[in-house]
C-alpha cells in the first residue's frame, strides 16, 4: 500500500475554478522546487540521488527512453536535448509498443522512464522487462514510493508536488527539467563536446520559474482565442524540431479534455498527405520558436494560409514578421529554444481550458479517462 | 532532364473509373515484378544490384531510415524487420525532421531513403547530408534515373510502374517488398540469427501477389462500409506493432482523399488521451494481425466498444473471437504476421477510395496535394 503524505490543503482548489487552473498556475512554483538544490553556484547540474562512478556514465552507448502520453512528449524532448549534449543514440517509445517489440540493448544501455503517478502499467511493464535484460533504469517520476521508484535502479524525482486533474500540467513541465538536468548531468560526467550548449540549458533552467511565470499572461488571449475556436471539431498543431514535440503535446492537451479532434503534425510532413484537410477556417496552431527553422516554419504556415486555415502563430516577442503572416500571433518571452517546449506548454494548456470550459466539459475528469493507467 | 520510359497506354485508366482503383487492382503484378528474380530457388533474397562484400554487410552497427508521407509508414515496416532479423538497431525518422536534427552517425552507419518519385526534396536532401557525412546511402525508389536513384550508392527498384494517382498504393505495397528483401539479403550476409524468420518472410514473399490478389476480393465490403461511413468527420485506426503502422497507412489514405479526419493510434496509447474523443457511433477500424498481441488489442476494442464506437475489425480468416467483439469484421486471407502490412493495406485503400468516391471527391487529384513533393 502507497502512503501519499501530501497535505490535505495541497488537494483544495485554493479559489481556482477547476484543479487543472490551479496546477497550470502551480506551474513557475513546481519548476522552481524541482530545481532546488540542482543547480551549483558554478553552474552545473547537481543530482545528488544518481551519485554515479565516471566510468559508468561513460560507458553508456545506447538510451532508450520509454513513456505514455504526455510523459512520452517529455521523452521526446529528452531524447533530443540528451542526443545532443551526450552524443549517445536516444530512441523513445511508447510504452504500449516498447514492451512488445524485443528491443535490442546492448550490454551499456541505459533505459530512462518517465510517469507521473509511477504506477503506469506499460511503462511499469518495460522497466522490468528492461531489467531484466540487464539494463540500467533511471525513473523521473512524480510519487516517492511509488512502484515505478520502488523499481528502477535510480530515480530522479519531479516535485510537482499532487496533481488532481486528469489532464497533466505541471508534471509535464517538471518532467522537462527533470530531463533536461539529467542530460546536462551525464554530458558533465561524460566530457562531453558541447559546454556552450551546457551553459545555455542551465542558464535557461536558472531563469525558467521567471519565464513560466511570466508567460501565464497569456491566460486572456488564450481565452479569447479559445473561445472563437470552440465550435470547431477539428484542429492542426504544426511546428518542426521541438516545436513538433510540442505541438503533440498541445494537441493531446486540447482532444482530452475539449474533445475537439486535434492532430499534431510534423509542419514539413503536412504536404505529404495531411494538407488535403486544411480547408477554410480549419484552426492551424503554428509553433515557431527554433531559431534555426524559423524561416522553413513560415513557409508551411504560408501554404496552410493559401487554402484559408485560421492560423494562431506562437514565437518570441521581438518577432517582427510574423504578424505579416499569420491571422494571429501569441508573443512569448524568450527562452534559450532548448527550453521553449516548457514554455509554449503553458499557452497551449490554457488554450485547452478554455475551450473545454467554453464546451462546458468536466474539465477535470474527462470523459473516458483515468488520472493513472494502472491496467494495460 | 529525366526521361519517362514507360508506355502511353500504361498511363491510361484501362476501363477503371479511377488511376487509383486500377493502380490498387495492379498491385498482384506490381508486387510479383517487384519479387522477379530476386528469390532464388533455394529460398534466399538476391539482390544483385547490391553485390555487398560480406565485410561491408557485416560492419553495418547502425541503420537509420529515412522518408516522407506513405513511404515513411513503409520505412517503419522496415525498421522492425530489419532490426528483427539483423539486430542492428534501427531508426526511422520523416526526412524534413532528420535532415534539420543533427543525427549521430557511427563510422559504419547505413542510411536507406524511399521515395517513390526519387525527387522527395527532403528526402534527397537527407540523402546528401548522409553522404556528407560519411555515410552508405541504400534508396528505394520507383524511377530508374531519379535523382535519388542516381546519388545513392545503392538502389533497389520498386517495379510498380507509373503511379498517376496522387494517393500511392502499389508503390507503397512494392516498397515493403523491397524492404522485405532487403532485410532478408543483409540477414543472409550476416549470418544472423534468425533463420526460421528468414525463411518465414521469403516463403511469405513468393505467395504476396496470391495473397494480394485474394485480398482485393473485399472491396464490396469496403464499398459497403464506405458507404455509412462516409458522413462522418473523424474516424480513428488502432493496432499494436505492425498493426499500428499499417493503422497510420490507413488514416493517411483516407484524409487524403476523403478528407475525413482521420487518425491512427497505437491501441495501447489510446488510453492516455484520445480515448476522449471517442463517443458513440464514432467509426474505429482496429486492425488485429499480429497473433502475438491479438489478445492486447481485443481489450482495447472492447474499451471503444464500451464508449459504444463503432468498431470494423481486420483480422484472419478463421478467427472466431472478433465476431463477438467488433460489429463488423473483415476476414483476410492469412499471411505470416511480418507480412501482413502488405495485405492489410488493400482493404484499407479500398475504403479510402470508396469514401471518397461517396462524397464525390476528385479521387485521383485530391485538394492542395502534389503527385511529388519536390519542393520542401
Amino acid at each position: 500500500v502507497l502512503k501519499v503524505t501530501w497535505d490535505v490543503d495541497a488537494a483544495e482548489k485554493g479559489g481556482y475554478e477547476h484543479f487543472m487552473l490551479k496546477e497550470i498556475y502551480e506551474q513557475p512554483k513546481a519548476v522552481a522546487d524541482t530545481l532546488t538544490g540542482r543547480l551549483s553556484d558554478d553552474n552545473r547540474a547537481v543530482l545528488p540521488e544518481l551519485d554515479w562512478a565516471l566510468g559508468m556514465a561513460r560507458g553508456i552507448d545506447r538510451i532508450h527512453v520509454v513513456a505514455c502520453g504526455t510523459a512520452y512528449h517529455a521523452g521526446m524532448v529528452g531524447r533530443q536535448i540528451l542526443e545532443r549534449l551526450t552524443r549517445i543514440p536516444v530512441e523513445v517509445e511508447v510504452a504500449s509498443e516498447y514492451r512488445y517489440r524485443d528491443p535490442i540493448y546492448t550490454d551499456h544501455t541505459l533505459v530512462l522512464v518517465i510517469s507521473q503517478s509511477g504506477e503506469t502499467a506499460d511503462t511499469l511493464a518495460a522497466l522490468r522487462e528492461a531489467k531484466a535484460r540487464g539494463a540500467r533504469v533511471v525513473a523521473v517520476t512524480n510519487v516517492v514510493g511509488s512502484s515505478v521508484a520502488r523499481e528502477a535502479d535510480d530515480v530522479i524525482i519531479t516535485w510537482a508536488g499532487p496533481e488532481i486533474a486528469v489532464a497533466s500540467t505541471k508534471a509535464y513541465t517538471t518532467q522537462l527539467v527533470a530531463l533536461y538536468l539529467f542530460a546536462c548531468y551525464l554530458a558533465q560526467l561524460r566530457g562531453a563536446a558541447d559546454p556552450a550548449t551546457i551553459e545555455e540549458v542551465l542558464a535557461g533552467l536558472r531563469d525558467l520559474p521567471d519565464a513560466v511565470s511570466k508567460v501565464l499572461d497569456t491566460a486572456p488571449a488564450m481565452k479569447a482565442f479559445a473561445q472563437q475556436f470552440a465550435r470547431k471539431e477539428s484542429a492542426f498543431f504544426i511546428g518542426r524540431g521541438l516545436d513538433y514535440v510540442a505541438a503533440l503535446e498541445g494537441a493531446l492537451k486540447l482532444k482530452e479534455i475539449s474533445y475537439i479532434h486535434a492532430e499534431a503534425y510534423a509542419a514539413g510532413e503536412l504536404k505529404h498527405g495531411t494538407l488535403a484537410l486544411i480547408a477554410e477556417g480549419v484552426p492551424v496552431i503554428a509553433l515557431a520558436t527554433q531559431d534555426h527553422l524559423y524561416e522553413k516554419t513560415v513557409s508551411n504556415i504560408k501554404e496552410v494560409k493559401a487554402r484559408d486555415a485560421h492560423v494562431l502563430a506562437l514565437t518570441w516577442t521581438g518577432d517582427e514578421e510574423m504578424a505579416s503572416v499569420a491571422d494571429e500571433v501569441l508573443y512569448l518571452p524568450r527562452v534559450s529554444p532548448w527550453l521553449a517546449p516548457a514554455v509554449v506548454a503553458v499557452p497551449l494548456q490554457l488554450l485547452a481550458y478554455y475551450a473545454a470550459v467554453e464546451r462546458g466539459n468536466d474539465v477535470d475528469k474527462p470523459r473516458n479517462l483515468a488520472k493513472s493507467v494502472t491496467v494495460e
